[in-house]
């Protein structure tokens, strides 16, 4: 039911991804009525495809701390439900991220060994066969130098799980690559991340590199994490509109616009926010993707194959047993 | 001598300024027989352009500690020290960050009840004719709520002279809208702005908001604008060497390339860092003006520039002045 869209983009999307993997089963889950009347005018298989109904609806702009307390029956919290009752496996919304993340939270808990779960996704680098991970991209503010260290491992693991990455490159978002640069939980966080022997910790890396390739995985905190996305989709936004209005302005450059177009096809494929929608709430029991909220078709059906990945690599599984291990090693033991 | 480029950028940027600006004198601190050399190909006015000599150059990768403890013949200290002396009225440099902003403060000092200097610079919006200044880029890192009301008000003063802009609308960066949302630092900060009645406080700004042109001045803590900044240049960086390569691909897409260019020639004027270059570190006795390090020369003459404006709208003066007095109303008491 969530998103900007609701219905209209999850149906289709759902759809979609099920025609594509023979052996996926989705459950849809919200208003009844609503999602019979979205389905109606589609063929699909009804052993693989089922409703689950759900009275109340998270608003986006509702307070995690009310949705969670009042709307015991929203879509959000019926569809989490699935995961704890073993119904389901992964949870795909593009709903309210702090409600989907407090909901998450508390039915599901984290993971043994981890404190806090944080918010990964997936960033274009100019290498097209490489992506980079970061996180956390919002689900904590004023985290601890520990909680950057469990973040970190949990993104080694989550690189080399989904990603294939065979001792991911672990980077820390900071404002300089020098030792004395930064504030005191980067510096804090750079000391403890030096001795954890189990992650390949590759040091600094600026906001200006993510881009590079260079890094496996990007560690910060949430509010920085989040300031840095928002960022990207802004600057990204605004070159777009700014071309747009350039191609728009007579009709010699519009006629060079249709030129452009099959030029800029690859180029737009490989910026395309679509590709790259569905973030992973991770340390989490259970495999839960916050799709954004303006996804059209493609890009929540893009969230949903995260989703897959995730139960196909066993992510939280691996991340449950490897996070234990690293953090064992990588940690000062509490009595020291 | 700063910057990736030293003389052969910032001798013939200051060359195109002073002839720009008949009443302009400029000072050219660093290495006397380098400078001279510099100047050699080219024709001046000896009496508004002069020669300061300094022994000693500051590295771009220097400590700022160090260079200020051991490099007390630096172009950098030198020049600073001309404002000092009363022998300029701002200081521009391309050169280290982190040693320019500990000289200037060491020698410079903060305004009387400023706490600490800021870093300010331009971003550019989708409106023509309105950019939006933010700060702090990086001048501090761990502020205190108090420091970023000092942020608030010394943007709002600078907003006010310099871009004349009566009653500049100030937001704070936030990772979403709502009162509840964001970490320690910044809560508190709304507390304090929304009671200092004399800024205009308009709440808080998501980071994709920044380039909407709504906002006159965003304020946030050097670590997060820092981040914001290189990001910002980062994805810009990364969006045109894509492009770069979409045109570069064969013969048909050179020659695209060919007919575009002049459709852009607009686009990439609205957002050509060097129209934006030079930020101011506000808040101290003088106007000393960061250029980028990797400025070209119509880069450099841009920050020169923003000196000028500095002096000319008296922007130490005013914030003197207004800090002052808009500090006395908008905090509290320290007594309370």
């Amino acid at each position: 039911m969530g998103g900007d869209f609701g219905p209209p983009v999850t149906v289709p999307a759902s759809l979609e991804v099920l025609a594509k993997h023979p052996s996926l089963r989705l459950i849809l889950v919200g208003d009844a009525d609503i999602l019979r009347q979205s389905l109606r005018s589609y063929q699909y298989d009804s052993n693989r495809l089922s409703i689950q109904h759900a009275s109340q609806k998270v608003e986006m702009d509702e307070s995690p701390s009310l949705a969670l307390r009042n709307k015991k029956d929203s879509s959000m919290r019926v569809a989490i439900n699935q995961l704890k009752e073993g119904k389901a496996q992964a949870c795909v919304s593009a709903g309210n991220t702090g409600a989907l993340m407090a909901t998450a939270r508390f039915v599901l808990k984290t993971l043994s060994g981890v404190d806090r779960p944080a918010i990964i996704s997936t960033f274009p680098t100019i290498d097209p066969n490489k992506s980079v991970r970061m996180l956390d991209l919002g689900a904590n503010v004023d985290s601890s130098a520990a909680d950057l260290v469990q973040f970190a491992v949990m993104g080694s693991v989550f690189a080399s799980a989904v990603d294939n990455i065979p001792n991911p490159k672990v980077h820390l978002l900071n404002i300089g690559e020098e030792e004395i640069k930064g504030n005191e939980q980067v510096k804090q966080t750079a000391l403890l991340l030096q001795n954890a022997k189990s992650i390949n910790y590759a040091g600094f890396i600026e906001a200006d590199a993510i881009h590079k390739g260079e890094a496996d995985v990007v560690v910060c905190d949430g509010f920085v994490g989040n300031v840095t996305l928002k960022t990207t989709e802004g600057v990204a936004r605004f070159i777009a509109r700014l071309m747009k209005e350039a191609f728009m302005r007579n009709i010699f450059t519009k006629l060079v616009g249709l030129l452009v177009k099959p030029v800029l096809k690859s180029f737009i494929k490989r910026i395309d926010p679509s590709r790259y929608n569905g973030a992973t709430f991770i340390g989490l029991n259970g495999t839960v993707i916050k799709s954004h909220g303006g996804a059209n078709i493609q890009a929540f059906a893009r969230a949903i194959e995260e989703g897959i990945t995730g139960v196909e690599k066993n992510v939280p599984e691996r991340i449950r047993s490897e996070v234990e291990q690293l953090l064992k090693s990588s940690l000062p033991s509490e009595g020291g």
